[in-house]
């Protein structure tokens, strides 16, 4: 009986293993487990041996294959396609590991390193007589899967009605969030349970040029936490969505269930598949602390190296703009007093200035002044080309040509003068959101780029997509972004694009791609104000797969400054402001404020100046989400440190420790500091700023005010 | 009180006259009426007297002013804008005539006169503070009418809900129409009363590579006909669609009342329209004899001079194509048994081929010699490139690159050689309806025609529309072709486009958009069929606007020939075929059949070679829609003319009178009739072929078998 026992035991026990899998982390620390349950397949994964996501289902629903008619066609029954989402039978499975570094060409650090052990499981339909492949990677930081569709014979052509991979968390957990959208990530974070998400949504958004919401939806990247005696972080996000179109996830409050939903186009297709295909990797970054989460780089490993041939042109930038005084409203984009104009019809130089224009000659040379003057790479100049008398709200097509200038730029003039002082202009392509124009002109304007010496654009997508009924993260939108990525880089161009999709770690394959805008930045505090803790929040989330040109440094916080009685002020101190340059990674770091007033605080100007945005290493020295961060950051190829700290609403007293620096070598640290009253309401200007001779065993306590911080440069004493 | 009686009646046909007005043609023959009635806008017109149409109202339903969001919002309460359909008053009223004559760079005379009365009538909106102009033009031919939207403070952006253009007929009467479609012409053509049509719709429709139909709608160009002692014809149609959506009608079949019906976006959007701008010309040529309607040129005189500085390459093209052995099966575009490739990834020279691509070295070059022989001036090749083994039905966006050929074409080799036999190739661009992607490529495509010395391209859009959503006819894609048009003639280069929509005379804007497929051609003889009178009406209709690229020219109408057992036949006799040159204008004729066809009759072949394409005059001898056509032409700076007569599936008796001929000189006249025994079922191939003497006094009499014709090539004897 016992030998019958035994050997049933081990019948179960390898029926069990023939559908089941197991994968560990290199560490050993987490656990996935992938079985099919009844020919439907799922995923679980453990952390230090409990569970932390539990059974979870994976597949997708598919519209008939082949392609569709209209959109009201697409419900209609004779759509269907045969899913992929059950009748498996796994048919393989592959073990894989890699250990490899590799350096990215702009960063937080020199290398990065790539880490994991893989299992790809494959699963077969006989019904269907197709197969797919549900590839896991797990790393010391987390889990990432994928979906593989190899070419075969009955699998060439599919369009995906919905991909329904979900996450199913054990418990409730503390959830920093924004509500799903098609079109938009400018929301402030929403800090609540997952239970509690329904309750919030419909408070959780505010008026946006272009959104699609998801009832009940958020967005990823999102971070959640488990409170309590062993504190448990985990932040959800994708990573290389690369024709495809992004994921939101629909949330069950009651069972603590994450869905992946895609963005659609506008009749309703998730995606048009041509195998061999990839899905995006859904990532799972996971630890019991806070900042090894923000140290993570698995979503960057997770994307394929670049096959850039030359990365010479691609440098970290720091630059300044004609731009915030049309954020606030004491300048205008537009030349002219009219209100409907025709690219390569109206004649410019014959309406009416409307004596605001702020992309003049005149303020042109002063910022490019300023900003030679003080070191800075690039000037930014927005609206200095003609169609911003009528370029919003009108899903106007040919709403600019990117190549003429209003009648008061003088193009050639000014890059001359420009270069002349040893600085170079940034272009600006606003495409308001007319994606089918921007690529008409992409290689003309790409080519005047080139004559006249830019090197760096920021796009913009401000508005409803065009093709009308495309979202700005439907996969056709996607494909655009990677397109004006790979024509920029013929021109030797790098691309900062504003209301684009979140960036899910591709700068690693198209590295002139240096930053996004693409979620809630800076000059929302001029429209509807940015929460105190929103700073502390979006290293969790939006940075996770790549830098964002946040635009910090406000100085003049309070905008009554130019308009008595105006209300809006920007959320921080001042001292806040710097720390900003050190917490939020970007290569490509603007000065946002008017030249006039920095001119009015060089001392604490001084730090933007100094501050490196290429990085050999990283250390995230302390951080909450939702409450703080503090970080230092060593600059590429020199021996200088810089370090920065945040908090939100409350006040907080933070100790650096500077054992990052090298042994037995003396520093000087110069410390800007929130003054002793400072505040961010009521005395956003207190600052102090300090020297001290520091080395690797010294300590120094901080104080940051309400919505203050600090900021440190760390320079070797010779 | 006669004095007051007087006054009142004075009164009362002065408040007539200034809600009223008249216009008349030049020769007096047409009178139309306008008036307002309560706001709202109606016009007449009248043909002798007598009422031709009814008092039709006009005017436009729109949409919110501004950009709308997504499909869903369209029906939204808040969406609606204020219309343009009522509430007007007129203020302004404005007469003009012109009477010129301009020379088309291609055409069927060398000179066409543009002689009419206008009214310009401006309506005022007092609700909305914004006003329109209906401009109506009177020729001796008929009318054209159409809105303008002036710029003003209250009218900038605006998008159309519906533009609601009423043609309101007094009478039933006999019509030729095909159903509406948003994205297909392809149909035959149904011959029934107006009142007939809702019963006869369902079954006036085959299937095709992309429809969505317009349930009980009808296409324009449309003919209709009063029968009787006094016959009328009219032919309703539109000139210039530029940057506006085609128009389909509506048809109120109890009150013989028609109804413009555009042609909607992928969201229902109607239009997107920024002032200054006009809508097409509807138009109404009408005439008691169907020879005049065939002669009219109003729809090219609506249209506006072109502003092309050099048409010097702009020529008549006589063509040979590797096209006819595909359509009916013999062999294939694809090189290769693969189904699944990818464009710049996929390494053709590794796929197995299948035997029966056409385009390569060794069948390319026969071709080329046999077309050189015979002196043609272009041979087409399709499926030279690479893409052809999934181009359709994947909606696969990057589908074609339109610069790779497959490795059997050598595009060097076959260029030199043809280009030493004196004659050129022509390209093919099919785009699978994917214009975004035909638009990513169509620089370098010209660039590579240039380079081997390709000056005409046939493009084709077979599928649905790219941008998804978009259809066929669709303002965004009506836009395309313009833009596709424009970006050929900075290439120099002749475009004619199959699938696209049909012209609206646009050939005297861009006159390097020489031809269109756009309705149902001599390949449907190898598909579904077309009918022994299809010929026959589609002068009437589809010509109005442009030429067709009909490819006429099938010697071998059996397809039993090639395939045993095969039932599809051309539906004319071969005589008929010879007479299609002339019947059916177009400045790009191919001689569609296969060169061993040709061989076995090169005595009928001759009538090919020496058919002109372009014309100094063109006589319509007699005409009936749907039963004969019988027109002279006289080639272009030559003294020769050309004579061709077709019928139906009735066989008929015609007499050709030589009047047209200069008096006074002697001309030989080769002539092609059918054969006695002639029929286009039992024996297509039946023709004779005799030399006559003539001159302008000789009237020469003929035979004309079911679905038979004639050809007539006249040259003045030395």
């Amino acid at each position: 009986m016992k030998n019958l026992k035994i050997a049933s035991l081990f019948l179960l026990m390898g029926s069990f293993a023939i559908n089941a899998q197991s994968l560990k982390s290199p560490d050993g620390k987490f656990e996935m487990n992938f079985q099919l349950k009844s020919g439907v397949p799922f995923y679980n994964l453990k952390y230090d041996g409990k569970t932390i996501v539990e059974d979870s289902k994976l597949g997708l629903r598919l519209l008939r294959d082949g392609d569709i008619q209209f959109a009201s066609e697409i419900e209609g029954k004779n759509q269907q396609g045969k899913d992929l989402n059950s009748g498996f039978e796994k048919t393989a499975e592959k073990f894989d590991s890699k250990n490899e570094s590799w350096n990215p060409v702009l960063g937080e650090k020199k290398s990065y390193i790539n880490h994991y052990n893989e299992l790809a499981v494959t699963l077969n339909q006989p019904e269907n007589e197709r197969h797919i492949v549900v590839k896991f990677r797990l790393f010391n930081d987390g889990l990432g899967f994928r979906y593989e569709f190899p070419e075969q014979k009955n699998l060439n052509y599919f369009i995906i009605k919905e991909e329904d991979s979900e996450i199913d968390l054990p418990n409730d957990m503390k959830i920093f969030w924004i509500p799903g959208d098609y079109d938009s990530q400018e929301y402030l974070y929403t800090e609540s349970k997952i239970s509690e998400i329904p309750a919030k949504w419909p408070t959780s958004y505010d008026g946006n040029a272009s959104q699609t919401l998801i009832k009940n939806g958020i967005q990823i990247p999102t971070i959640l936490k488990t409170e309590g005696k062993t504190p448990f972080y985990m932040t959800i996000s994708e990573a290389a969505v690369i024709n495809y179109p992004t994921a939101n996830v629909e949330v069950d409050a009651i069972n603590f269930k994450f869905k992946t939903h895609l963005t659609p186009d506008g009749q309703g297709a998730k995606g048009y598949i041509q195998t061999p295909a990839v899905s995006p990797w859904r990532t799972i970054i996971a630890s019991t602390k806070a900042e090894e989460v923000l140290d993570s780089k698995m979503i960057f490993n997770l994307n394929e190296p670049t096959h850039y041939t030359d990365t010479s042109y691609i440098k970290p930038t720091k630059y300044m703009g004609v731009w915030w005084e049309m954020i606030i409203g004491k300048s205008q984009w537009a030349y002219s007093t009219a209100n409907n104009v025709h690219i390569g019809k109206t004649d410019f130089t014959k309406l009416t200035p409307n004596g605001k224009h702020a992309a003049n000659n005149t303020k042109v040379k002063e910022y490019i002044d300023f900003a030679s003057a003080n070191g800075f790479d690039a000037l930014l100049i927005e609206g200095w080309n003609i169609g911003w008398e009528d370029w919003f709200g009108h899903s106007k097509e040919f709403v600019f040509d990117f190549i003429t200038p209003y009648p008061d730029f003088d193009i050639k003039m000014l890059n001359d003068y420009a270069h002349k002082k040893g600085i170079k202009l940034m272009m600006h392509h606003e495409t308001s959101g007319s994606a089918t124009n921007y690529e008409r002109w992409a290689d003309k304007a790409y080519q005047l780029m080139n004559k006249y010496g830019y090197d760096a654009v920021k796009t913009g997508y401000v508005g409803n997509i065009i093709p009308r009924g495309e979202h700005h993260y439907s996969q056709w939108t996607i494909n655009h972004y990677t397109r004006i990525a790979e024509k920029a880089n013929d021109y030797k161009i790098m691309v900062n694009s504003h209301e684009s999709v979140r960036p899910t770690g591709q700068s690693r394959t198209y590295p002139n791609w240096i930053a996004a805008e693409a979620a809630r930045g800076t000059e929302f505090e001029a429209f509807g104000g940015n929460n105190p803790d929103h700073q502390t929040i979006l290293p969790f989330t939006r940075f996770m797969g790549g830098p964002m040109d946040y635009t910090p440094g406000i100085f003049q916080t309070k905008l009554d400054y130019y308009f008595p009685g105006d209300t809006r002020f920007v959320k921080t101190t001042l001292a806040k402001q710097l720390a900003l340059y050190v917490v939020m990674y970007s290569p490509l770091q603007m000065a946002a404020d008017l030249p006039e007033n920095y001119a009015k605080h060089m001392d604490a100007f001084q730090f933007i100046k100094d501050v490196a945005a290429d990085w050999d290493d990283t250390k995230i020295l302390s951080a909450e989400p939702g409450d703080y961060i503090h970080t230092a950051r060593k600059a590429k190829g020199k021996d200088e440190w810089f370090v920065g700290g945040i908090t939100d609403e409350t006040t907080r007293d933070f100790t650096v420790d500077f054992s990052f620096l090298d042994k037995g070598r003396k520093y000087e640290a110069t410390v800007y500091e929130d003054g002793k009253d400072a505040d961010y309401i009521r005395n956003p200007q207190s600052y102090k700023i300090y020297k001290k001779t520091v080395d690797s065993k010294s300590k120094l306590s901080l104080r940051l005010a309400r919505s203050g911080g600090y900021a440190i440069s760390v320079k070797p004493l010779k």
